[in-house]
């Protein structure tokens, strides 16, 4: 039995988990009304759905055969399906699965926070062989629901507080943010804004806390006027960047939470007919292929998004296998890549 | 029965497709052994594999249970998982699957031209409801392979000729050519560059072909010199355009074939250090979300890529349920958005 298998620790059950027969009994419903629930197929009413679904996350439930019944399938869910950001992250999968044989079945939440009825009850129908989740966490029932059936989670660069019991994969988030804010010290700029990503985002925040820390450490005030908050998207970045560079004292240099954001800055830049790098370094994080191909090329932290997805579709087999995980939550590295939007401030 | 499933009708097969039963007795194997050809499972020997195979191809096979036997899937095959195209496709396809409750299962082909031998055999494993292939096409004997057992199959973009029986979306490329011709003509110039796709590609050909016809009814000569060959990339784009404005009379005026390619000319002209439009006008083809972040907004063919994506879902699903398409080629229209990277010639 793999570590997101079974019920949560925290349930009343300290009795075994039990069949689809001892739940039927306790339910006072047919065994077949059971499967239906736990394969999530549609013709069974809310309320015996919500009994059944309660006892399980009460008394949990023993999957029978759940070795052999696994589909090869790996779902992957993305929070939107916005630039390229998903391909990268779909192709890190696919590399894995196709040596596994497994399918990648793909969905998207739109910007939701959590997936809805119809794709958790999707998913148990198609019992796959796992589940990534993209930048989004899955309600407290859906993580249920899934390790109640032996189906594993794992979290790819999630947005939240990962639950402790969730693997996960992420970058080091921190350190990319301190080696952009360094880079731009190094340069000789003081005068440095960010632009963070949506406030809930971790990794925003992770990369936002080590910006403040090395101007701290490099006793440079942070200014809460060159702190922007952005969403991730070009829209925030060019928003904020065009209040800042039009301040009296403007910024010589931007650190943006993301590759989307510093294109918006791009274009703030353009539109105030200011010069990237001599009048305003730009520092973005990503690293997206698109990130080498700006005018001028973009330095940027690079997170490699398809080794993370590959690292989180090999965790995702080794529990599908039932095998323990040395480790539950993995930060791949990420690197500072000098391309050509940085250089020393005029003046 | 679909107009896809059944036997091609070029063969020789004229008296009713086989049953199961019927194609074990001709191969002298078990029925088991054919039913695991049919269904794409791995334990057949390649001689046995093949022989059924040709069975089948030359006498037809009659699927059944068909209908209650495809699985709530779609099989959706990119010839490459790079850039934004992916994403937008991906969206449109989900858009409509999400609505019928159909999972969509992901691969891609790693720009091969037509997918390998393990991809058909996870397909006819996975029984889905149908295939959309994008940009790429299957093999003859791939299509056979899914015709006999009653799965539909549209081709999205595609890059080749399509086999007359198989449906596939579109967009006008042709019509597309010639919007983004006209309007750099309208502007006043005369010294027009084209850079095109691959080849091979008959969606690159008809809008290069258009390009031409365009010159030619405005009665102005199209220069060899100022037609580029590129690869639907980036570095295809800077490449032909770097040699095109080195000429000693260059282009004032460039259309591309693809977004991604335009993308190399605003990389070529900022490292010969001319500005967009006043130097060089661009015009690109795709309209992807990025276009409108270029410094300036390119100036490109819309060809509605999720829409045409969720056109060919539509088409499929009709066909996975029995009923005839209208037509088996729709062309959705495109569409010139005119931006800031096209002006007048100066000078």
């Amino acid at each position: 039995m793999s570590t997101a298998a079974g019920p949560s620790d925290d349930g009343a059950a300290k009795s075994p988990p039990l069949t689809i027969a001892q739940l039927a009994e306790l339910a006072h419903v047919s065994i077949a009304t059971v499967s239906k629930v736990v394969n999530g197929r549609a013709e069974v009413g809310p309320e015996t759905r919500a009994l059944v679904e309660r006892l399980i996350r009460e008394h949990g439930y023993r999957p029978q055969r759940r070795r052999t019944t696994a589909a090869p399938l790996v779902e992957l869910v993305f929070h939107a399906l916005e630039g390229e950001y998903p391909t990268e992250i779909a192709r890190g999968v696919e590399r894995v699965t196709r040596k596994h044989r497994l399918a990648v079945v793909l969905s998207q939440l739109h910007r939701r926070d959590t997936p809805g009825k119809g794709w958790i009850e999707g998913v148990l129908s198609r019992r796959p062989t796992g589940v990534i989740s993209v930048f989004s966490s899955l309600t407290e029932a859906q993580r249920e629901q899934l390790a109640t059936r032996g189906i594993p989670l794992v979290l790819l660069d999630p947005r939240g507080d990962p639950a402790p019991q969730a693997p996960s994969v992420g970058a080091s988030n921190w350190n990319g943010g301190l080696l952009a804010t360094r880079h731009l010290l190094d340069l000789g700029h003081r005068r440095i804004a960010a632009i963070a990503g949506p406030g809930h985002a971790l990794p925003s925040r992770a990369r936002l806390d080590a910006f403040r820390t090395a101007l701290d450490m490099a006793g440079v005030p942070a200014d809460p006027e060159l702190i922007g908050r952005g969403d991730f998207l070009v829209e925030g970045g060019l928003a904020e960047a065009e209040r800042m560079l039009r301040l009296p004292d403007p910024p010589t240099a931007i650190f943006t939470c993301n590759d989307g954001q510093a294109c918006g800055v791009y274009r703030a830049a353009h539109l105030l007919g200011l010069r990237i790098p001599d009048d305003v370094s730009v520092v973005g994080f990503d690293d997206l292929p698109a990130a080498r191909w700006m005018n001028p090329p973009l330095t940027t932290i690079r997170q490699p998004l398809a080794e993370m997805a590959a690292t989180a579709t090999e965790m995702l087999l080794k529990l599908a296998r039932g095998e323990l995980l040395t480790q539950h939550r993995v930060e791949l590295g990420t690197e500072l890549i000098i391309r050509e939007s940085t250089g020393r401030p005029i003046g």
